[in-house]
């Protein structure tokens, strides 16, 4: 019998790893609780109403049917028992392992406060981006309803917590929505007239990017009338209706979270030196201290030997470390030492609404529209599957020329509005 | 002011109503419950995962824009108080109206089993297709993963209740799903195994149809591998993961209902005549006996003046009662006397897999390819919304050329699948 690797998650990690292995001789399981890889930079605009979740998605079954040595099960697991080699899942089942990589992700932090996770909702799952969505479209169809001109200022106050490329990115989608996608369309509300308010309690915005693109993502928002609020207290209340920062009380109807990331609870299980969020310490090779067979990538790995300062939870540093965890594991098999992980940066980028975006290339900064039909290019190019790329793209070039939010959908409201 | 004309339900009929209202010297207020207008005849192909929600779904309140008369309101009709003239909303809200149309459809009856609902889901909501599409996905999920054969067997046989168009669609659907699209993507099932059941109490399946066409839907059934049961004691009993028919007790882990009809309760509360699926018996003018400011359109009317047997619930009959139910409001408010309805039959049709469909059209009938393609060319046409047409064309021409489903997502697993 081969030796069996299992993979837990098929984000851009796990799945970058599962590739590389495709046609080693191996037997491969790739575990998931969900059936579909999920394009999370697009997922903010499956929130607001510009993708369907189909768009993002790709089942993970098809994206690897061909490598014969996969198998892909749908199963949660629950707990790493590193001492028997086995993973603990769902249904009572259990799994043996002979090497193990772990890329589980992360979901949010609500810095010390859980019971602010149900007044704002935050945007890791495509279910999250279907909440935020009806939630959104919902605060203007109960605007047009309401019976008071108080109420119906609260309904059209949105706040998003949280400045880096996910806040920003919502901030500019939702004021699209209010500005240009809904005009003309309600007899009693002006939805041009909502305010968008973004609270960012670290010094500054985007604060992975040099100063001169904050300043071009700053000019854009305030174009779409997008308040920024920086540096000051952070968010320090959430009640039902309201939030409280720096001195001001804010009576909003919406408020969407974009900040803080608690690692998956199965970095725990490991045994592992944990740093504060709950990320696994990894070594340099990307294995786990003391237990050389189990590797961890991805947003549950804390890697901090490029600079000092860990890397950060983007989709290339999973994948880079994908791949690497998986060659590492075929080196071991072949009783070959393994080699420590380096990461290559190519970029980094954030859209802000219709035709602008920030990139920082290292030298080369792009901002404005060029910025965005950047982005574009290499959004399209990244989304797994040609039937993805063709559907977003064709999206993109309709919601472009009509101002039109394709995906204005209110679902679910049987089940949880009543 | 102008005389106030309120609207329940944004289905096909209406919206024909309110469209056919949009520039006469009125108010016009349409109410749903739901933020969009749903192509109801396409709802199988999102529970087959070939549709995303948004390809079938338009926003109401951007289809009527630019009706300067016309407000769209999401609100849910409790109950209407004719002797006053008053409707009653949810959130404790009331609305006055002149004149009503009353067009707020039909859901699932279980033959006198409601507690059948749960374990055989029907199609009428796009909430009820994504918990379709979610059941038939896991199914194959939890087979591959199941431990023993007889489970797997289970897990891999699908009943559908009932073979009007909508079960015949929902069979072949499934049979496509199993036997094409899957294939090769699983390491211990076979998913071009599965077993998919079509259960008639009835005669025949597609009783509307003729003979000639009725055969040559068997027989594209019949290649697909569908077992058709016609004409036996219809469904006896379901229990979990159970079916029992004619003599038969099938083990069965998906049951898919496509069989009776049960009007809007809206329909009781005007006091009128109903028929025993609590339709609303209506005037050969659609208006209520002894309601004259009240109209009755689509699947809550009973409509039997046109050769003794009621009108079928179709689109086309709601979209004609639509428009002719608003010009009768017209003529009322000029003070003309009422017209009665009549229904101009153009076809009749249903879709059984790729490439083949039977369709009715008086003298002439169409099985087959031939059949297939007029079917998709009318659907694509009667799609509401530019957007849309290229969006589900698109859809359609990948999925022939690919044999692939775009949208097989399983999402609310979280919240429902623990």
């Amino acid at each position: 019998m081969p030796p069996h690797v299992v993979i837990i998650g098929a984000g851009f990690g796990g799945l970058e790893a599962a590739r590389a292995l495709g046609r080693a001789p191996l037997r491969v399981t790739l575990l998931d609780r969900n059936n579909h890889h999920l394009f999370q930079p697009l997922l903010y605009q499956v929130a607001t109403a510009s993708l369907s979740p189909a768009d993002i998605a790709s089942p993970i079954r098809r994206v690897v049917s061909r490598q014969l040595n996969t198998q892909v099960l749908l199963a949660d697991v629950k707990a790493i028992d590193a001492a028997h080699q086995v993973l603990l899942l769902d249904e009572d089942d259990e799994m043996a392992y002979d090497y193990l990589i772990v890329a589980a992700g992360a979901s949010h932090a609500y810095f010390g406060h859980p019971e602010w996770a149900v007044l704002a909702p935050g945007l890791k799952t495509l279910e999250d981006a279907l909440a935020i969505r009806r939630q959104v479209l919902l605060a203007f169809e109960k605007a047009e309803r309401a019976h008071d001109e108080a109420e119906r200022k609260r309904l059209l106050t949105f706040v998003i917590v949280g400045g880096g490329p996910t806040g920003v990115e919502l901030a500019g989608a939702l004021a699209e929505i209010a500005h240009y996608s809904l005009s003309d369309e309600f007899r009693t509300i002006e939805p041009e007239h909502s305010r968008i308010v973004l609270i960012e309690r670290g010094p500054t915005i985007l604060p992975t990017f040099p100063e001169p693109l904050r300043r071009a993502a700053r000019k854009s928002l305030e174009r779409l009338d997008v308040e920024v609020h920086e540096g000051g207290t952070g968010v320090t209340a959430i009640e039902p209706g309201l939030v409280k920062f720096d001195n001001h009380t804010l009576a909003a109807g919406t408020v969407l979270w974009a900040a803080g990331v608690a690692a998956s609870p199965l970095g725990a299980s490991l045994g592992a030196p944990l740093d504060r969020a709950g990320r696994v310490i990894v070594n340099p090779d990307l294995s786990v201290p003391g237990l050389q067979e189990i590797f961890v990538i991805g947003d549950l790995a804390v890697f901090s030997y490029q600079g000092g300062t860990p890397l950060p939870g983007v989709a290339p540093v999973a994948q880079q470390q994908g791949r690497h965890a998986a060659r590492n594991v075929e080196r071991l098999i072949r009783s070959l030492p393994t080699r420590p992980f380096h990461y290559v940066n190519y970029g980094n980028m954030a859209t802000i609404g219709r035709g602008s975006a920030v990139a920082d290339f290292g030298r080369v900064h792009l901002s404005g529209f060029i910025g965005w039909l950047a982005w574009l290019f290499i959004h399209i190019m990244k989304l797994v599957g040609f039937r993805n790329r063709v559907a977003v793209f064709f999206e993109w070039g309709w919601a472009y020329l009509t101002y039109q939010r394709s995906v204005r959908l209110i679902t679910g409201l049987g089940t949880k509005e009543g």
